[in-house]
C-alpha cells in the first residue's frame, strides 16, 4: 500500500471507526490492545491508545459497549461488551452504510433530469 | 428515517463526502447547486453552501477537481470537473472502500487466535 493509497485507508476509517469497533465487540468481549491488534490485522491501520482508549470511554458514556474487569489474567484489564443500545446503533450504521455503498457502486453517476434542470454541460452535450 | 438513523446517515456522508462528491462529477460536469441537490436526492442528507462551497474550492486547490464558468445560463456558475489527479483519488478511494466493506460484512467477527493470546472471554469459554 503506498503512501497516499494508506492517507485514504486512516481517512475512511477514521469516519467509520465508531462502527468498526461495534463490530469487533459485536460477539466476542474485546479489551483495548486486542481492538488495536485487530485494527492493524484487518485494516492494516495503527490507531494508538491515545486515540482508542478514548474512545472506547466515549463509547461506553453514551451506553453502546459496557465494560467490565477481567481479573483473570496477569494483569487486570478492562473488556468491553456491546449493550442493546449499542446492537441497535450497530445495525443502524449497517443499513445506512449498506445504503450509501449500493448507491456509490450502482447507477450513481446517471445524471436524472431532476437534479440538471436546463443545464448543459462543458462539453456543450444538452441533457 | 428516523432522528437517530438520520444522525447515523449524516456522520457516515461526513466521512465520506470528498470521495462522494469526486463520485458526481466523474461522468458528469457539476455546479454546488446540483451537487447539494444529488445528495440530497442520492443519500437523504443536507448539505448545504457553507459545508459544499469551501469543500469545492478545497478539493480544486488539491488538484483532484478544476473548475471553470459555465456563461451559458442566466447567471454565471462555476463547474467543476474530475482531474486525472482526482479520478486516481478516486480509484484508491474505491480499493480501500471496497477493502473496509467486505471486511466489514464478512468473516471480521470470526476472531482467529493470533490476535486473541490467552484470552478468555467474559463467559468463560476459551477461545
Amino acid at each position: 500500500m503506498g503512501p497516499k493509497s494508506r492517507e485514504i485507508q486512516m481517512k475512511l476509517m477514521r469516519g467509520l471507526l465508531d462502527f468498526v469497533i461495534l463490530n469487533f465487540v459485536r460477539n466476542q468481549p474485546m479489551h483495548g490492545y486486542q481492538i488495536i491488534s485487530s485494527l492493524r490485522k484487518h485494516f492494516g491501520v495503527y490507531f494508538g491508545p491515545s486515540t482508542i482508549y478514548p474512545l472506547l470511554a466515549l463509547l461506553e458514556e453514551k451506553g453502546y459497549l459496557k465494560s467490565q474487569w477481567d481479573l483473570k489474567n496477569d494483569r487486570p484489564r478492562k473488556v468491553y461488551n456491546l449493550t442493546p443500545q449499542g446492537a441497535d446503533m450497530l445495525t443502524s450504521t449497517e443499513i445506512s452504510l449498506n445504503h450509501i455503498y449500493r448507491k456509490l457502486t450502482s447507477g450513481l453517476n446517471k445524471p436524472s433530469l431532476s437534479t440538471l434542470p436546463n443545464h448543459r454541460n462543458t462539453r456543450g452535450i444538452k441533457i
